[in-house]
């Protein structure tokens, strides 16, 4: 078998690409990818491309949904905070709520990771990440790729991306729009950011209150990396089982664009979302941010989800039932506006 | 409808994440990605996710196979030569192949782009080369994503992912490995580099020859860009045909890891690939990067494809004919080794 040159000048290695350590890094990343696959998944770990049986799969459609996203400059915060093993699982979740978003549930992921240098420790714990997220979500981390790209990443930078494919479940995941003026508007709760609206969040924590990711935040216990890496939710458990319920006429992933853009997105031509403000509250890392930016509601709201992660357009005459069905299952639903004649968003 | 709030200080566009540029984007990107879309993809540009109906398609599996892939730094050589039309469709004939390598035709691409500051005219012609590539190969993109990631990446600066899912038609596709001691390995040329080795070859040719984007090769009337940009192939064309044929036992895409580990990758264990290096000349790219850079051989042939983009296994007694419906599709196969017992690969 050949090995690596060492009479080369200059070798791939002085080059700035280590194939030993991405040797080291492929055998480890087996023993944390292989928990989550099943026998669905038909290829080993480390082929060309990752397979999936879906004749394995029960309760799937004929129509595939799939999404790409990264997490934005959350990996930023993760950089500077050190702490590598949560964006993997924001990512998964992102990718996942988008599919719910579409009327879809998940079949698998696959993952992008790109870096200056690997770094065996950081690669390891990011894909640890990756893992845990598809896990959480019962679906198999069925490839991915690990580029080292000196000069285009420092040392100590990377970015994600993900990738996820679903299974169409809700009627309405298609082009037919199901919105109809009176629909009722239920909103679920964020965890913090999720993935948006950090180049912002950076820049009033980090640069203009000066804050340390290891600095305490000044309403609780926790730290800013804590508050700010707080993972992306995944509505997998309340949303997937009313997916088939004719009741629910939409859904809305409150990702790039804030609040406002994604909820707009859903409705049909003629009509407006009316939003109660009153029916939530953000919660105070949102406060922070408006107080110490200095960042006026309007544009808040237009950049960050304010507190709710999802939303669901139901049929007026189910919302109750609908989000009685949410609290069941540990998921409180807020009633947080409804569908009207107009266009675009409106406030209460 | 809400309005980019005028007097937050600091707004999210005064830290640098330009929201109205985005939309403009996204505008002139339906009108790129739309051509590529068939009566299968039953979404429309800009939804959550996309969808595509496999009901729809012929001749599939009900094995799905997905690859996610970047192109290396690659991108660097398309940022100094200011030519970003071409990695898109470098970017999607990777996944193609990879997906090939699996044994699985290809149904649908979805990309990510990230940069440090959005210029509508540098996404908007990577993704002109995403449709191109997808438009070649017959499937939608069907979705993706593009991040403005301040910070992470400088301004001009950006990185790509992608990823494919196709439908498995080969039957070595999944774990079973159909290669035999006899078995004969053809070899399809590579239009140049693809899309590996990029550090080492930019490192020789900018850095040590000193030589600009724009000066012409020693060899040619072309010049660096052209050389060192041109496009990655997709062997669809000849490969797919064979995908249902016993006689194909395995394939393997010539990517990362160069020559000599993607060979070596597609053998049970107890084989060995024997190569007969004279069975073709790489050409002049790969002559002048191993003596500008004095460069090993062995290390040439574990870094670069050496002007084998894709290798095809395949059942002694049918090779000649093999090789026969290769050519009559217009891609020439080099009998270029075989599979005998050992490990590895051997040069004859």
């Amino acid at each position: 078998m050949l090995e690596p040159s060492t009479d080369a000048a200059p070798s791939y290695r002085e080059a700035g690409v280590d194939l030993a350590t991405a040797d080291h890094i492929k055998r480890r990343l087996k023993e944390i990818v292989e928990p989550t696959l099943d026998d669905r998944v038909v290829t080993e770990v480390g082929g060309f491309a990752g397979g999936y049986d879906l004749a394995l799969t029960t309760d799937t459609g004929s129509v595939l949904v799939a999404s790409a996203d990264g997490v934005g400059t959350k990996v930023l915060v993760a950089q500077l905070a050190n702490r590598h093993d949560t964006v993997g699982e924001d990512l998964v979740n992102h990718c996942v709520d988008d599919l719910l978003a579409a009327g879809a549930r998940p079949l698998f992921f696959l993952d992008y990771i790109a870096t200056g240098k690997l770094d065996s420790e950081v690669v390891l714990s990011i894909v640890t990440g990756f893992a845990r997220g598809c896990a959480a979500n019962a679906i198999p981390l069925l490839g991915g790729e690990t580029a080292e790209m000196p000069d285009l990443y420092p040392v100590g930078k990377y970015d994600l991306a993900g990738f996820a494919v679903g299974s169409m479940i809700a009627r309405w995941g298609a082009s037919e729009n199901r919105v109809r003026i009176g629909d009722v508007i239920l909103g679920l709760r964020s965890s913090g950011l999720h993935t948006n609206g950090y180049s912002l969040a950076r820049r009033i924590v980090f640069d203009i209150a000066g804050q340390q990711p290891g600095d305490g935040v000044p309403w609780a216990e926790t730290s800013w990396a804590d508050e700010l890496l707080a993972v992306h939710r995944s509505y997998l458990r309340p949303v997937e089982s009313l997916l088939r319920d004719d009741g629910l006429h939409a859904a809305a992933h409150i990702t790039g664009g804030g609040f406002a853009a994604n909820l707009v997105r859903v409705l049909p031509p003629g009509s407006s979302a009316v939003i109660d403000r009153s029916a939530w509250t953000p919660g105070p890392l949102f406060d922070y941010l408006a107080t110490v930016g200095d960042v006026a509601s309007d544009e808040m709201y237009r950049v960050f989800n304010m507190g709710i992660g999802f939303c669901l357009i139901v049929a007026a005459e189910r919302a109750n039932e609908i989000a009685r069905q949410c609290q069941a299952s540990g998921e409180p639903a807020l009633t947080i506006g409804e569908v009207v004649a107009g266009e675009g968003l409106q406030w209460a």
